[in-house]
């Protein structure tokens, strides 16, 4: 028994892909073999599918063989339903020990099948949007180490990217850093976290604070964002994850080319200066030395010319490192955070 | 079937006292008597409970015979738990179709006679405790109708309250206004609502749209805040509140003795000023129109001779009205809000 309460996954995994073919689908496979390879033993395909997430095609036998501790569904079924090939996989697999790993909709112990072999072989059925029970009431007490959260002028603008990135420069600078999350890929990738937007709300700060745990002082948490201050559908849920992060440094992703807010299509988007103030406004609350250290722009929907022009004057705008994390990486934002609240060697 | 997603209870109210004699435990029954008398038909105290709601005594086969449609509990148990004396009422009353309406923590159907006796009348178990299913992502989507949200320094500083007596304070000025209720004794007054703080985040501003639907031009929602924007426990209850009630003005509610926050201590409340500001800032996404009509103020806690003189200091500091609503009551606030957006006689 573990008493802290966030989701913890068992490694090394084997990725189920079953008849899945389309790479849309595949989002969360495909993240997790990128982000975390050192995690993932192998796949298990469906005989005949031809796509590949890039690493060792596996029997659960093998698996187990392997040294496998759990079977995580790394794709979307076609038709979002999940069919009996699919339900005698996952038996099989919690038949033979392995925790099933699901982040789909439904909830893997609706299937007796799959359900009576988790009992048997006391394998784990993990639905990563299911949150931990009894999460507690956030009590706003500072924590030890540091902390950098993702903020967005919008949800989807690169936030859980930008976290990955962010936690890989630092630790490529040998600054300790723990990509944290709060989603349900980022879980998956992190292998541990907590689903906050499927949190009761009354829960979802105190949930944020576990998500961060007391740390080494020159330790960063590189916390995955959720919404939007200016999302009038999620802005609550990004308040009480700002809240109860504490974050000593804020990171604002943003899309140039998103001009109304994405469930609120009547709403424009915040400038990111606007983006900024607000989040260090509301996050001085729980800590009054907030500052933000860079921003991170998606530029893909920029014409080639007009990226290095965007970024330049963003920059200027702003006083701010502005880096598109899938083409100049986040070493510039990393860089600042290490100005500012020193390096390993200052530690 | 009704389509819309909100709690509604069924009156005339039977209000279920049983053994509990103290008036601390029975806040709920008697705001209930004290804020919507003509939904009371009567109590139900076990011999020789001495504690009176002030509403007639009346046993299950007299609040049948008088029209009564729901049993609502008023009372938290001594002790917390509810012994078999009160079961054995409840399934009485399920049996003879009364619906049971509670805000305990436990499940009414976790108790076998009581779910077996509403199954066989069609009585409802209602446990306002619960959210309702299938609430929507907020659409951010401006209503037909005008809305005054109370919004607080902190939690538990009479925004309830401010909110039934601004309401009263409207209809007595021929205003149509009705009070909406986002907590459990809220809603058993209004006899409908949602309990905003038990919705799963994501939702939490789609479930105060619904709180305050479509109305006619002249109609004013009088919303029940919750939490406060500094409260660091619960600061994402009221920012999805806050943007799905979409409100035209705020009221905010304060406590001049607390000062620290009540969830977290080490925390300082904010200034009256403060708190006008971050909401009028935050509320401006979903309504740009927002403003400020004034400030509701526990003076309980003041010195008699220091009551006047705080109260009319705030309001030179913030030119606005600040009233105790228990002793001046809000009729200076009803007055701000007829002068600003137009009274009945305009409409």
């Amino acid at each position: 028994m573990n008493s802290d309460r966030r989701i913890f996954l068992r490694s090394p995994y084997l990725i189920f892909i079953g008849d899945t073919d389309d790479r849309a689908l595949a989002k969360t496979g495909l993240g997790i073999v990128q982000w975390c390879p050192e995690l993932v033993a192998g796949q298990l395909r469906f005989e005949g599918n031809s796509l590949d997430l890039g690493t060792s095609d596996m029997t659960i036998a093998d698996a187990v063989r392997a040294g496998v501790k759990s079977l995580v569904i790394g794709v979307a079924p076609v038709g979002g339903k999940i069919d009996d090939n699919w339900a005698l996989v996952l038996e099989d697999a919690a038949a033979a020990g392995l925790d099933i790993v699901s982040g789909l909709h439904l909830r893997l112990k609706e299937f007796p099948g799959v359900a009576a072999a988790a009992k048997a072989s006391g394998a784990a059925l993990i639905d990563i949007r299911n949150p931990p029970a009894n999460l507690p009431i956030a009590t706003g007490k500072k924590r030890t180490g540091k902390r950098v959260l993702m903020v967005g002028t919008d949800c989807a603008v690169g936030k859980k990217y930008t976290a990955l990135g962010l936690t890989k420069s630092l630790q490529e600078r040998t600054v300790k850093a723990t990509f944290r999350a709060t989603g349900q890929t980022g879980i998956m990738i992190a292998g541990t976290g907590i689903p906050i937007d499927a949190v009761v709300s009354d829960f979802v700060a105190g949930a944020a604070e576990l998500v961060s745990p007391d740390n080494d002082a020159d330790h960063w948490d590189v916390i995955e964002g959720q919404g939007s201050l200016f999302n009038a559908s999620y802005a609550g849920v990004s308040l009480g994850l700002l809240h109860g992060s504490q974050p000593d440094a804020i990171v604002v992703c943003h899309d140039p080319t998103r001009e109304t807010n994405i469930s609120c299509p009547e709403m424009k988007l915040p400038s990111v200066a606007d983006c900024i103030e607000i989040n260090l406004t509301c996050g001085r609350l729980t800590n009054p030395e907030i500052s933000c250290v860079g921003i991170s722009v998606n530029t893909s929907g920029l014409k080639k010319e007009a990226r290095g022009p965007y970024l330049k004057a963003l920059s200027q705008e702003t006083g701010l490192a502005c880096v598109d994390p899938l083409i100049e990486g986040c070493g510039e934002i990393a860089d600042v955070i290490l100005t500012r609240f020193g390096g390993p060697e200052h530690a």
